[in-house]
C-alpha cells in the first residue's frame, strides 16, 4: 500500500512534452512577457537567480525530486533526458547543498539538456560559466552531496513555489523562472507575441515623452479613486 | 482565450471533499505521524506557525488564491464553506499583510469552517486566540488589505511549498501543516493508526533504557558504513 | 559644521508630548484598529514581536538612536523619561545584541516608562516577563553591549521602517506596533472609537451567518471585475 | 477628517529641490565618502543592491509610496519628474513584485530622470542594463503589478530604513544608497571633498607600508584599553 | 589517509566532562549572566530558541555532527550519554528537518540527558512540552529524516556559530545558549555568582530612581565624548 | 582572573603558518575540489560571497575577532601580516557594517596580504574591484565603523560557521570558502590533486554520453533501494 501513497522512489519514463514549435516560439520571449501572457501565474519565487549574468534557457521539463544533501536522482534523471529538455529539481526540504556541478553539466549537455532550474545549491560556478550551461538556483555552495536515498524523476513537483509537471515548458532569464503548462504552450506563445508587438509601439510613445497617464487613460480612474493634487 | 490560460478570477462551486470518516480519523493523529504515514511528502514549509500555542485543526480544503495586499477573495471563499472545511490561502507573491482577522474568523466559523492555513499574514491575534479559532500563518501583521483585484477560489494552489487541491485533507498542529490528497485519506489514516500503535511499544522500550541502536538493529549497518569508535 | 549636519551626539530635553487624554483613549484600542483609523500608515514592520504573549503598551515616544553593540544612550534616555513615556530605540545598523535587560527595565519603570519598542535585541526575558514590562523587539539575545560611542536621544528616528518623532504616540500589542503623530492623536482616537463601534455590529451579523459578500455589497463589483463561477 | 490624517492619495506638485550645483558636486563622490561626510547617518539598509554591476546615480528625490502588488503611482510620478530627478519608491508593506520595467524606464528617462531606488522588485533587467538605466532595488521579479489602489507622490517616505523627503539628494552606487537632506547638500558636498583629499594622502602612506596603528596614533589608546600582546 | 583528515564517521567514547560541582553551580545562573561572566564570548546565534516558553537546561556536552536530512548519529549518541549530559547537535549544512522527536527524547532521558541544543529542526513539540524535555533549536518541522550517512559523535563541533567541545558546559534558557569550556567552568561559575550579587544592589538603587548615569558615573565620559544637550 | 577566561583584548604574535609549498599547491585547486578532498568538512556557510565575479584567494589565516560596528582590530591585524597571509575576520555578533574599504586594502596589500574573508560587511567595492583585491563577505555596506572596543587578533575564531585557527590555509572562490587545518595542508593538497586527475577522465566519458548510472555502477544499488520505473 505504501507505494500507492508514495511519490518517492518512482521514475516515469514516458512523458508528454510540449509541442516543439511552441517551445521554440516561447524561447524568443522574456520571462516577464510570458508571465504576463499567461495571466500572471506560474512564476517561481524571486530567490531563484541565474549563476552568471544574462544566463537564459527555455526547455521542456524533466522533473527531479531530491532528498536534502543527496543528488542520487540527478544521475537517474540524466538517462531520461532528450534534446531540448531542461531539468527542474525540487527538494523534499530546504537545503542549499551543491547538488550539481560541472560533471553533471557535462553529462546533461551530452544528453541534450539546455539548462537546470534547482531549488537548492550548485557548485563549480566558474566551470559552468565557461561552459555557458545556464543554471538558475537558490544558492551556490561548494558542499557536495551523497547518493544514498531515493527521490523521484518525472513526477509533478513544487519548485520554488511553482507547480511543474513533466513536459511543461520552463523559461528562465535574468528576471526569474516561469512555467507554462504543456497544453497551453502554443496559446501562451501567441499571446506573448501579441503582447510584445504592442510594447514596441508603447515604448516609442513613452520615449517621445507621452505620459502613461495619458496613454493608458488613467487620469479619470485616478480622480475617481480620490487622488488629490496639492501644491 | 485569456480565460482558458488563466487561473485568476474563477470560483469553483462543486468540489469533491475527502470522505468524512477518513477526515475524522486523520484528526486523531499529529502532523508528524501523518507525514510519515504518507511516505514523507505533502508537508508545508516550516515557516508556517500556529498563532497561539497548541492550536490544531483538521479539515477539508477550500482553497483561495489571493493577490498581495488584497483579501477580496476571502469573502468570496466564505460562501463556499461547508461544515468541516479548512481554508487554505495562497498568494500570488510573497506578502505578509494581515489578510484575515476576527471579523472574517467570525464569518468562517458561522459557516462551519474549522480553521485557516495562510501563506501570508493575519491580525487580531488576541481575539482569534480568545475565539480559539486555529490559524497557521507565515506572519502576523496589523496591516489591513484592500478589496480590488480578483484571485480565485477552489483552484489547485501551492501554499508554503505544498500543492493543495480543493477537498484535500489538511492537518495542522504545533509541528506544521500537512496535506493529504482526498483519494488517499482513508489509506493514510489507517497507516497513521498502525504507525502510532508501533510507537507506543517503542516508547516503552526506550523509556526502559533500551537503545535505538539495538531496537532498530543499527549496529551492523553502522559498522558496514565505516563507523569507528575511538577512546 | 559637522554638528549642524550631524544627528549623532544630541539629547533634546524639551519635547512636545501628545495630549494625555488622547493617549489614554488610544490605549483602549488595538493596533489593527488604530492602523485602520490612521488610514493604513504608520505601522512598523511585522518582525517586531512582543517578548511575551499578550504584552501591550501605549505611551508617548522618547526616542533613542543606538550604535550597534552599544547601549550607552539607553542610560542617557532614562533621565529624559516622564510618566507615560514609551522608549523607542532604533539602531544605526542592523544588530541583534541584547541592548536592554532587567536592570534598565527597573530604571525605566522607576522613571515612569510604560514599555520599550526596540529595533534590536533584548535579554533577561524571564525577568522582564515576571515584571510584566512590555517589550517589542526584533530579536532576543543574551549578548551584552558596551558603552563607548554616542548616539542620540529625542531626535526623529526610523524604527523598523516607521518614522517616529519624540512625543508621538506609540501603541504595541500582539498584532504589531503603530505610530500616531502627536498632532493627530485625538483625531485618530476618535476615528478608532467610531470604527470599533461599527465592528461590533458587523461581527454580530457575520456570526448570524450573513456573508461579507452581502453585508459589504461586493457581488456587483466582483461580477464587474469579471469573477466567474463554475461548477 | 480622513484626509488630514491620511498620507495616501496625495500628489504634491511643487517641491523644493536641492541646489543643482550642490547635487552636481555630490555626484563626484561615492556613497561611502558621502555617508562619512554626513556624520554616518542617512544610509539605506544594505539589502538595496544595483541591478547591474557599477550602476551609479545621483539626483533629487521624487518620492512614491506604492501599495503591494500595485504600480499605479509610478505613472503618476512620471508626470512630476524634472531633469535630474531620481525616483525613490517605498511600499506600504514588504513586497518583491516587479513594479518597474523597461517601459517605465523609457518614460522616466524621457522626462529627465536619472535613476530609480525602490524598496521592492523590478523586472526587464536585461533591457534596463542595455539602456544603462541605473536601478537599486530589494529584489528582481518578473511578476507584474496591477493599477488599482492609490498611494502617494512627493510625500516623505521611509525607504529601506531611511527617511527621504522630496527634493533630497539621493546618491547610489555599488556600496549602497545614501540620502542627503536638501538643505545640507552644499555642506555635505564640501565635507566630502575635504574628506577625499585627506584620503589620497593616507592611501599613499599606507601603500608605502606605514601602519594605520602609527598613522592614526592608535598604539596608546589600544594599550590604555588593555590590549595585550602575547607570543 | 582519508581517515586522518576526516572528522566524519568517528565516535569518541571517553570524554572529559566539566566538574560536576561547577556544572551544578552554573545551573543557578541565567545565560546572560554567564555570558557576561565569561567576558562576552561563547554565545550561540540568537536564532536558537526554546521550543516552549521558560525551557531551561544546563549540562555537559555530548556533541553530534549530523548530515542534512539524516538523524542516524542521534541514535549513536544516545549510547554515549551519562546522567547530566546535554546533547549538542550540529549539521554539515543548513537544514531544518525534524531530526528529533518524542521517541529520541524518551531514550535520551532514560540515559540521563537533561536536554538538547540542535542547529536544525525538531518535531513532536506537543509531546516534548508535556514531557518538559528542554530543547533549543533553529526550527520546528514535522519532516522526518533517514538513517543512511555517517556523521560523528563527540568531536568538536560548531553549533549556531559557537565552538563546542565534548564535555563543555552548555547553558540554555529564554535568552539563548552559551558554552563554557570545561576547564573554565568553576571560574565562570564564581564570576557569575559575584556578578549576580552586584546586580541585586544595582537593581535596588535603580528601582529607587537613581539613574544609571550617576550610578555608573557616566556623565563625565559622555561629556568628553561630546554629548550635547539641547532644548 | 577575567583575562584567563577571556579571549578578548589579545594579540598573538607568533603563529605557526601552514607549509608554503602546501599552500601553493592548494592554490591550484577550487574550493569544491578541496572540500571533497578534506572529506567534506571545513566549509563556511554559503552566504559568504565574492564582492566581484571570479575573485579567488588562497593564503594562511591571520584571524581577527571584531566587535559589531567597530574595526579597530583590523588595524591591529595589519601589523601581524606576512606575505601570503589572508585575513579572516569574525564578529562577536551579526553585523553588516562596512568594516573594510580601499584604505585598509591598500595597507593589507602593502604588508603582503592576499585577500580578506569577513563575516560582516565591506565597502569601496568599486575600488577593491579595480585593485583586484579579493574579498569574500556576508554583505556590502557603505556604513563606516568606530574604533572604540577591543577584539582580538590570532585567536581561534568561528567565521561563517567554520572554525579557523591562525595559520590554517583558507581557500576562497566563486563556490565559497573552505578552511584546511595547517597540519593537513600537504595531505589535502595531494588528495585534491588525485581527485582532479580522476575528474578529467570522468568528464571525458560523460561528454561522450556515458551515463553516471553506468560509470558509477548505480543501477544495482538503486534497484536494491526500491527504485521503480513506470511508463
Amino acid at each position: 500500500m505504501a507505494s500507492s501513497m508514495n511519490d518517492l522512489g518512482v521514475v516515469k519514463r514516458n512523458i508528454v512534452r510540449a509541442d516543439k514549435a511552441a517551445v521554440e516560439k516561447l524561447s524568443r520571449f522574456g520571462v516577464a512577457t510570458i508571465h504576463e501572457a499567461m495571466g500572471r501565474v506560474g512564476l517561481m519565487q524571486p530567490y531563484m537567480r541565474p549563476i552568471y549574468p544574462s544566463a537564459q534557457a527555455c526547455g521542456t521539463a524533466v522533473t527531479v525530486l531530491l532528498q536534502p544533501g543527496d543528488n542520487w536522482m540527478m544521475h537517474v534523471a540524466a538517462e531520461q533526458l532528450q534534446p531540448g529538455d531542461l531539468v527542474v529539481a525540487a527538494c523534499t526540504a530546504e537545503n542549499t547543498d551543491g547538488f550539481f556541478g560541472d560533471l553533471l553539466a557535462t553529462s546533461f549537455r551530452a544528453r541534450g539538456a539546455v539548462g537546470l532550474v534547482i531549488d537548492g545549491g550548485v557548485r563549480d560556478v566558474k566551470d559552468l560559466t565557461e561552459m555557458q550551461f545556464p543554471v538558475f538556483s537558490k544558492a551556490i555552495s561548494a558542499k557536495g552531496t551523497v547518493k544514498a536515498t531515493l527521490g523521484s524523476v518525472n513526477i509533478p513537483v513544487v519548485c520554488a513555489g511553482a507547480l511543474v509537471n513533466p513536459g511543461d515548458v520552463v523559461i528562465a532569464d535574468d528576471d526569474g523562472v516561469v512555467v507554462v503548462p504543456a497544453r497551453l504552450a502554443q496559446q501562451v506563445a501567441d499571446a506573448a507575441e501579441e503582447r510584445e508587438a504592442n510594447e514596441a509601439e508603447k515604448r516609442a510613445k513613452l520615449a517621445d515623452g507621452v505620459l502613461g497617464l495619458d496613454m493608458y487613460k488613467m487620469r479619470e480612474p485616478l480622480a475617481k479613486a480620490g487622488l488629490r493634487y496639492i501644491d
